[in-house]
């Protein structure tokens, strides 16, 4: 273990699993397997936060034009709720997330995953210095999204400002922007490690992953793809990792039907911050 | 107001509804009508008792052989996972309650709707003297239901001790005998009330109902049939009380697809306290 | 009431009582009156908004340099700990909060009172437009501050705001321009009522308190001198107003050992917008 | 670490700690120590439970007759109020809980210390089958007590049952006498290990402790003695164990001003059963 946190490097924060697919139910995926969402929460292998107890989320698409979101600040393990929804909801299309904070409250408003309108998303990372820099993330954000901004999460902001980059139109290259125009921020105010990225994020159609840091220790990312759909991951849900891929640093995913692409992820280029309307 | 309350008596304690019929989503009834389950958590209009917000629950049939259950001990109006839920479940058949405690501490395990397997109960109403009586409505308890046994109430007491007395052959007569029995208890106690009623239960397929109180008033209860289903509920859902039926005391309905029988419901029966295996 | 409602208009959204002078428990004001404000949190009778129960908080003042504070989501009748507590804690100088959200979310976050240092701050009011203009709230927060900024509320705002007018060396004067700026914003907005403002303050020796607002309405607020102490609350704790005075619109008041002087309180002096450093 | 698991078996499933002696504040001891509770609370070092986050308690005596009771169900290295409470409540007795739930549900009502009237109570261990004997359990409870029994942990009903056997008169006796009748019925049930135990329990003057196992496995239990006071404790607050004494098996001890003394602590003596009044 100590060698997967020297690969990985020590700031690991969160977990989460995204499927898309048949219809699957949520516990399948969240609770049932060897090393499932709920398990992690508990004794995360890889990373050195093995305890994500600081809330929890789930999002998943059904008949209506946006996803249905259930977050509480408890731990995944001991939610009566959590249990009960993901075992009777069936979702072609879901993300789950376990938070470990790194300073923000343990809040429901602090909870992945995110929405506006039909997207959805989930973060496991940082940025540098978030103290510091929270004002200005949040003057980054278009204000016509402000009223989604309802907690202090540097991954909320990110989401919000990739709106604000034409989230519709370029899904990867502007969460790419956004991600820069934080790592920027971060780099202004001088706190290592600038910027760790691992998301996942979905308009209920495809979903969408990346896999990024300004330094060599991007958060993990994995997923496997099957008959009946695909596992976008943290961790490999089983210790067998056979048929478990690696996405690589600077990489993004995108899936469409059964079918995984790869592209690359350069929030690094160089560029002038987008206007916010 | 006064001459409504003085009609039903000054212990209406909680508000529940019910939906049998076509899938609808929840919050159509939940959140959407002109005197819903939320705005009766805010403002229930029969009853002394405006305000029901320690705790709420839901219970739905889908797919799975048992309901789905989501409980939570905020105010209905102010829980955004409730909204989200209501918002994107669609259900055949479900139940919705939000709670006034009389006296039992908030605490999702003193939420209802209750459960069983396929069954699933709420309730509206107190026991005379339950502070009184508590310890014997335990050991009432059939020994192989005390693991469901999770919180205080005399709500789930009589669910549970329906259950010992058939509940899967005699839906109807197994409560009555069961509100008999609390109601024994509760006269040798000497409290009053003795006992107000009014209920809510289902196996999935029907939906069962009944109010009864020992003295003249029994809780609220009421429905209506439509097209494409069956609503019961505590108060009516729209000032327009057309359509809207009252149970009356001593009396429980039964749906059985889109026709409402009409039974007596009577507790008062002398009978031999059933054994508890 | 409904002269009284009339009288004060209709958004009198939360409310509040302080206490300074001899050691108290809090729960001979909080729980124990006639109208406490545990009572008042179901059953308020001055004010459109009969229901607080979006939370509430305590601040009090002991040994340490800064006040304890305690808060939290639930309806304050139904708090075990709020119960526990305010039994079991003495202070010479308290503020006491029930919430009715105006909008922003049920969060701990959102809950009053605020703290910085040793000064903590409630509030009863609202800022026209407040979803419109939460960004530009947000940037007029002095940068060293925003990492107090927990959560959404325009309260939280004006607060942190005041601080950067200089509260320390002008506990009223800061308080006046804070509402000023914040009004000024929402007239810009044109969302109406513009500035409706009760709040009540303390740096740990003194209270201050003021009453204002845009238009006729200002939300309500009063005190009583007694041998032992002053109480400031939204309303009067017992039906005898005798005793009673009300604070009058555009008005402050201090606290001085046992002493009440009254200061204008005139957040509608034109003036440039301080620097935000 | 697996040396001391297996000399302290595999079941040590909460965390306490409680001071005597000078008044302190309760972070010097909850959250300021090398291996805090707070800190035990997401990695004990001694035990298989390394994550104790199913809720947490404070009780703190100070001028009433009765301690203060803080509960809350959230992980306690998150909650703010504990925070704010333990750095601003001083106290010459309190006792402090962390919970690793054993199976009964996270709830306020399952959280340690419990309370009747003077007496606080915390515990660390288990009843084997507690599912099984349960509602015997709760028939073992003094009539008089059962208003006491809030929720559904085997602590709570042992608690309870000293009390019915003379918590007043005899401390340590009566403790002794309650965790053998219960040990009994978990016998009768054949679930094992029969009984683990080690508890600690006040009467607002003196603090009782005791450790004990129908096996080999009793949780640990220490304390240390210093000029100032005595913290009692599951495991040394720092990594430094001088000045640490560890409790034997089949020991209670007890504090008298600043004195420990040692004491035999037998549930195994043969007794009839107390009667029940």
């Amino acid at each position: 273990m100590l060698q997967i946190n020297r690969f990985y490097g020590v700031h690991n924060m969160c977990r989460f699993l995204a499927w898309v697919g048949e219809q699957r139910y949520l516990d399948e995926l969240v609770q049932e397997q060897e090393q499932s969402l709920v398990i992690q929460s508990r004794n995360a292998l890889i990373g050195k936060t093995p305890i994500n107890a600081d809330g929890f989320g789930l999002a998943w698409y059904s008949d209506r034009e946006t996803p249905c979101f259930y977050k509480d600040t408890h731990p995944a393990w001991s939610d009566a709720n959590l249990k009960q929804l993901a075992h009777h909801t069936r979702s072609r299309l879901f993300l789950a997330h376990v938070r470990a904070s790194t300073g923000t409250a343990t809040s429901r408003n602090n909870c992945h995953p995110f929405g506006v309108g039909k997207w959805s998303f989930m973060h496991n990372g940082q940025a540098g210095g978030h103290d510091q820099i929270r004002q200005e993330l949040d003057s980054m954000i278009p204000a016509h999204l402000y009223g989604h901004r309802m907690g202090a999460t540097e991954s909320e902001a990110i989401f919000l400002i990739a709106h604000g980059e034409g989230l519709d139109s370029n899904p990867i290259g502007s969460m790419a922007r956004a991600v820069g125009r934080v790592e920027a921020l971060s780099r202004q105010c001088g706190s290592l490690p600038y910027m760790r990225f691992a998301a996942c994020w979905s308009d209920g159609k495809r979903v969408f992953a990346a896999r990024y840091a300004s330094d060599r220790y991007a958060p993990s990312l994995h997923y496997r793809t099957s008959d009946d759909g695909i596992v976008i991951s943290s961790e490999p849900l089983d210790a067998d990792s056979d048929g478990w891929v690696e996405v690589q640093p600077n990489t993004a995913i995108v899936t469409e039907g059964s079918v995984v692409s790869i592209h690359a992820f350069d929030p690094s280029v160089k560029r002038e911050p987008a206007k916010v309307a």
